[in-house]
């Protein structure tokens, strides 16, 4: 992938310049998996009422179209990658193996998944493949094991719910990206899929890669988009959270000063709490010297910089205390100071909020964000502040946890001064 | 590893033959790294009183030998290993490395680590290495991230408590072993620590190795000891359940099969219930004939069978459906009826004795098995049916939930008659 | 109350008949006290967008009324009953004593609700009163260690935000009522509040009370609408639940029996499960001869009858099985049989669907019921059943586990012919 | 029971004064009703071996008599009070109720019950009954329903193996004792038990009581032993935990300063976290100017002291911060310090150690306690401090998380000087 050119013009170069190009996935076959019983192992707090979640998904892609976006969906993407000769089976090689299928279902799988159109096969290689939904056809006596055994092994192919937030497979971070070893192995083949699309789909193979690959094992280095920031300046802002490691923070931010794309990483130690899962839960731009933030959880941070060092392993590390996140941002952004937009609403509604993505906005120009309509006191918050809001209808799609933020990959995003 | 001869004698052969050489894992530091709040993540129920649950293995260890088998602890099978010219290496030189400990901290972790005996380095392979426990002479500026961090990223290496369960991590079928894919991640390094042993110390390089290998990742395709059970006559049982995967089971059949191990797998469908972690928590052998098990669980067992065919991949696989496990079993060894004894005592007693791995029983010959001394109604039942019953005690080492049977990891055992 | 002569009109007489006067609680207050982490302790899955859970309530209401139901709102119910003379201080009696707000703090929490409107008083009777919510003029320095305090105790009145659940805290079986003793502490006051409306409020005072009385322990006897039906022709059927316990059941059934108001009592033993919260979220009436149900729980219902005997205590138990709820159900109101709805949609949208209350219907006539806009499968089969079905949005109002038969406590509703 | 004399010796006067008499309750068939399903419903964190939790909770009986305690055990004076004329029948016409076993059952148990022998009675008071207890000749048609019901209901009376820890269910504080409303329902027949002794027992009769009834609801005002200490010097130590409320620490504070016991009560805000479970769990004296406590938790305690006033309701609340709690007990004593052992070991032990009861220690006079054998560090650390400590075996005791002080309810113990 490394090898060949980037279309020029690709690539994140801050949070709140205006968007250009965007990927996101809409819910489908994998959220129709969801039930009760099999939703904490998918990671999903509830189930949703698919048909709407859809709706509400569209809308927010319309108004991002219509406000001149080029939105990219994962579904069509990934079809159009299985059109380039090779790519479905070079992603097929990777699937339908003994290890995933078991023995005696890989020819049969496959041969039923050669059959298929590509939207189907991009259908199944989001939703998940049931054993149930073998044709007759393509079964064989090895399926009697398969129907008895338990949890995620019900799937030829695992259901990948998680895509909906595209915002943590993969990174733009100014002119390259990164393949993101995901936390929580229901998640892994994610990032596989999102391989298949930079290397074989033309609009994408020639990306600059900084680091990450699906095929190889990461360890404890885990890295999620949810926690990263490309702020401009030179500046990234990474969440080091239960799902972002300091094992993968410390490689991403030696790679980036490698590659001449950052000069500065500021680490935001988060809490260990469970409710601060990713930066971006309780932080994010709404312009470009203003933030909305979760105080509860963000008064507990711990701030570190890095920055490239000429002695070996590359990294020299600052521990900022006592200076807040927030001022530390601030200062790399040149700015005298980041104006603030906290949680709204009373000691009750602002928690209830905060769950409800209330921080979770994503920018399409500088003071303009899209946010759920739900978290109505944030939103006038904001609105006070000078942003513009745009909501989107929260009611099934934030169900999973994610916002506008979490359910956005930026492709290009135009810098913004500071 | 496998193109030397193995040592003619290593191979287990039954269930309940003569047990000539077994592994276990002494209670050390993993376990004094068990708190009330990370046990759950390291897969323990509780917390132990270290120095009593030593006490007690070693008196299991102590009348193990006395009874003549030979046993070998890991802690010395690893120091041992870290003594043969480049073992250590080969070990360091995967388990030092940035996506584990971190950018900036491997050359001063590995660094320590070398400065150690082997013991020494054994001791903290098995036990972790905290961020703490470096030295001041080896540390750098990249610590300050690591001491913020959480989880099991405060750990240079991982502590691996589980190892006290040798069973789960290799096992010898008949003339080979197998390295086992562990279900999860929190235990995925005591098979690489298994693989330095069979790789490098003099008694175990050339062992057969049948199937796995840590260095590869195995997806879906997990395997744990203590599903498995090669009684003998050609058959291995496999319990097919959270933690044992059909997509190991039918590749390591059809490796039993190639390699003229086995003839026949007979597959425990295990009901989806978390209290049936391995089938050795709910059925092992006490004699040739007689086996302890537990009906609430039992009962629902749907049993295949797997065999070899000429039809490729090369498996034959046979729903036994109505007959029970045990029916199964014993026509399998070929023998007219299996001697069952159930869990004792009232609906109480019986449940609570199950969960004290009164069912997890390990023979040393013939009708005379070791197993905790709490189950006093179990192993009333066990003698009055003519086993010798020789207890252990199980206050301390019983409350990860694992018994005689877990503890131990059988490599020279005699086959029996049926 | 039980001095008096029952309104004439009063009293259910079947689950399908024409509903004419209802009770229901629009969301407020209580639930803007619902966050994240206190949501589990007052019994609701997650926390809702109170605005739009409002408006879709009074859709509801208004649905309602349209179609010619009188239609009565416990806020406004309290409210009138909180103007009777001597209402007001009997609640308050009850409720503002050392053991709720604590000492010190009875004057000032009385005094200060003695302000208060009649509307405002119920607002805080529902809604809980917190201890910042005390003005300053009515604070005393015993607040200190309010403030300090965990949990349920930082109210001086709690917040009671299953009152939208008007269903289970008083059932009107044929002519009279229940006064419930509900399962969870958390709910007892509920109870409470609806004693003051039947004691005082000139339109109820004087019902006839079979059974329930909120200011007695009834210990484990405890009783919930939501497991309650009288089904018309002398039939009530109860689910034997976690929350409606045989110890209540059985003196209900011989209230009923001695008032005359019912001969027959069919007791459906629920599975030991969960999900299985209340009969009416795995079955409900849609029709004079046809049911909705959930078949993964009610396949598991065990069936008892209970008839009046003469011999003391004064009932007869018959044990039903091998014979289904849905046949005994049909025999006791002599059909030949009911027609059944399962929960629509595949393994996984039926799994989904009962737990958003797909199941939980309730009619305003002989085949015409209201449930969630969500379960469209489920939805669907019901009307190709010939039944009419009107929707109502379950985003908001589901999330705490209950639909259109759990937010509804009929009033008068008339019997249907069989 | 107030209106008679207290029997001039009773009364306890301090924390660690000469411990003259105590009440225990040996383990016995309610921790044989423990199995791993049911356990947390009745508050054990594990299952127990209970012939050898009989074993080591002898010795630590027997090592109390040696030195020269009287132990009085529960089950024998329950067996004694239920000799006395009246007594049983007292306490059958309280627990022997429809709302407790149900209708139809109450004419055969309460005959079941009153064919046993005082001894049998009162195993089956604190173990419980089940359903299949009763025998034939005693049961009913109305047992069928019973054998279908789910929990507690398949008991006529339910087991209460929390009376191990007899600390919890009454409290001699100076002169006078509490019978405690207790926290959770499954703990509220414990001092209904109690009431029994104490109205019936000719040694307890006419006892003082101070406050508490079990007879009557208490609502919020929860209140249990092992946050209370009478300490001497009219000082009572009252921790404000999850289980015992404000609600009680005011009333129960009104009422000892009224009867002239005592003159100030501290009061130690607990932090709110469920390992606080009581103020013993984290903190207890060793001798009259020495205490063990865990920091991790003490640190967070916010201190009051309450002392009597002329104002009603009588009390004066005092905010002690920025005054430790440990400060605040030392100056109200008369000290001019507490001497601190904190618990032992490194940051994983001390955690381990006070999980298993580590820090609560009960004083056999100045300078002697008993504690777990298990907690070697801490106790090694009371031993440098100057403490004589008397180990008790903890493997089986231990699992219900409660250690000597929480398993001793003091009768009667000397003052100390200060």
């Amino acid at each position: 992938m490394t090898s060949q050119q980037n279309p020029p013009e690709y690539g994140v170069h801050s949070e709140v310049g205006r968007l250009r190009k965007v990927l996101v996935c809409a819910p489908g076959l994998a959220h129709r998996r969801l039930t009760p019983t099999n939703s904490d192992d998918l990671l999903f707090d509830d189930v949703m009422w698919v048909e709407n979640a859809q709706r509400d998904h569209l809308d927010f892609v319309n108004k991002l179209r219509e406000r001149g976006v080029d939105v990219v969906e994962l579904h069509d993407l990934l079809a159009r990658t299985m059109r380039v000769p090779g790519a479905r089976d070079w992603l097929l090689d990777r699937k339908i193996v003994p290890n995933e299928v078991g023995l005696g279902l890989v020819d049969g799988t496959r041969a039923y998944l050669e059959t298929l159109e590509p939207a189907e096969l991009a259908k199944y290689l989001i939703g998940g493949l049931a054993v149930d939904d073998l044709p007759d056809d393509y079964r064989s006596g090895y399926l009697a094991l398969a129907r008895e055994s338990t949890g995620v092994r019900e799937y030829l192919m695992p259901p990948l719910p998680n895509t909906l937030y595209t915002r943590d497979t993969t990174c733009w971070l100014y002119g390259g990206l990164t393949l993101n070893p995901l936390y929580w192995p229901a998640r892994h083949d994610e990032t596989l899929l999102m391989k298949a699309v930079y290397s074989f789909h033309p609009d994408y193979a020639g990306s600059t890669v900084w680091w990450g690959d699906p095929e190889k094992d990461w360890g404890q280095a885990t890295f999620e988009g949810g926690d990263i920031m490309p702020v401009g300046n030179g500046v990234v802002l990474m969440g080091m959270s239960e799902r972002t490691s300091r094992q993968a923070i410390t490689q991403v931010a030696k790679a980036l000063f490698e590659g001449g794309a950052a000069e500065h990483v500021v680490v935001a130690g988060m809490p260990r709490l469970r409710s601060a899962m990713h930066l971006d839960t309780v932080f994010t731009f709404a312009d470009r010297d203003l933030v909305t933030l979760y105080p509860a959880i963000m008064d507990g941070v711990h701030t570190f910089s890095l920055r490239p060092s000429d002695k070996a392993p590359g990294l020299e590390i600052v521990d900022e205390a006592p200076a807040s996140f927030v001022e530390v941002v601030a200062k790399a952004l040149g700015l005298p100071k980041l104006r603030v937009v906290e949680t709204g609403g009373d000691v009750y509604a602002s928690e209830r909020q905060q769950w409800d993505s209330g921080n979770n906005a994503v920018a399409l120009e500088p003071g303009v964000v899209f946010t759920y309509d739900r978290n109505t006191q944030t939103n006038t918050l904001l609105r006070k502040a000078g942003v513009e809001v745009v909501t989107i209808v929260g009611a099934e799609l934030g169900r999973g946890r994610g916002g506008g933020h979490c359910m956005t990959c930026p492709i290009v995003r135009d810098p913004v001064d500071f």
